[in-house]
């Protein structure tokens, strides 16, 4: 009863930092990539759910590092919704690198607001129903 | 008992997304910027501790965003040890923006860990000491 | 018969790479922060100009490496406009570090853009104004 | 008599800015991803290079913006290398849309370097002979 995806993801050198490490700020925007895969795999695509008026801001952000990633790794970004959302969505993720070893795992709590008027709003119902199909 | 550190900052266009936001994925580094102020100010290169052999990879991160910053802004990270360090230290931050509104909070518990032989070590005592001078 | 402004930048973790440079790439962003306060200390916000409707997307940009940047350099960022904007204002950098050695010189060529229509329009009136007060 | 590499890439949410483009930066992380993968279709890995003592920091980048880029864009980098190496190499680039509009084009010149002595070098004999049986 949940959803899991995966989605590959190659260190780009500008993501290194001088300890030779990814950058541990930058994990952000590879869980970011990862959220967005997961819901195009159930037919939701986030541009155009922004498009249409709804916006997803991210509310809590965690992480805890077990290994550091490397330059050109090939990362696996292990995304997955465990429960289905109410007025917030919580995100799990986990990164693997080629060896198949854990090198960290986060999650992201986001929530709906309406573009217009900057309110919260309920999950629409087309994410709600496709993620239903999918669980 | 404590030491709090303020650093500005002001927003940068790149730092900024689609929904004109600061990226929610930046305050990392803003954060870092804030901790690495924050031991400049009792006397603590952060550079020369990892040209000396000594880093502090990040072992966890934390963040809770109840409003976003926008473009231009000026922030100010307020950064805060509150606990002398043994192997591991842990870091608050909370940023502002220029009308006093708090955007978000923060943590990072950092380990200290010997450059060459990758394990970790206890607190420096140099370091230790300036920190319990400005406590 | 120009305008040049410095501008001052502590080069930050997430900014350096695995060779310990500052990323050839992120200097877009240092000379993005040079123009910026070059627009300013003549009094024209470039934040208000997009808010008002002119935006100024970068038709071309070019730069030339001679020296890296490293982890907590401070940087002065040496922006200039030597000639009055028609359609299109070129923008100058130069960067050094705290040696005084110039490490890098580049340009960005911008033009003035209607966001609503999407169209080229010649340079605001005021910012003509405050220029040419400036020169 | 050059080489041509095509690379996709999907736009990510933390590279748009306020304006709702890829901001103008990016383009060096994303011709940095083409200059790898060119190199590797040749049978070059750059971290090998790197790891074996050569190094490749750019000297000259250069680059003009005909249309933006959008958030969820899939980009088509075409990379190519016009002429055989001698100190420094030249790629070419030039990124393309889901529509096959050509939104800019931009070249990096770099130079192999010895890492211990900092001192450039000619192109390592491998890097030549397997650029020359693919041009």
């Amino acid at each position: 009863m949940a959803l899991e995806i995966r989605t590959k993801l190659r260190v780009r050198y500008a993501e290194t930092d001088r300890m030779g490490y990814v950058y541990y700020g930058n994990y952000a925007t590879y869980f970011e990539v990862g959220r967005v895969e997961a819901m195009k795999s159930i037919g939701m695509s986030y541009k155009k759910l922004e498009d249409s008026g709804i916006m997803m801001p991210v509310l809590e952000y965690k992480i805890k590092y077990f290994k550091p990633a490397f330059y050109d790794d090939e990362l696996t970004i292990v995304t997955s919704i465990k429960e289905l959302p109410m007025a917030r969505i919580t995100f799990f993720y986990e990164t693997y690198n080629q060896e198949g070893e854990k090198l960290n795992a986060g999650e992201t709590t986001l929530v709906f607001v309406n573009v217009k008027t900057g309110r919260p709003v309920s999950a629409p119902t087309e994410f709600m129903e496709k993620l239903k199909m999918n669980f």
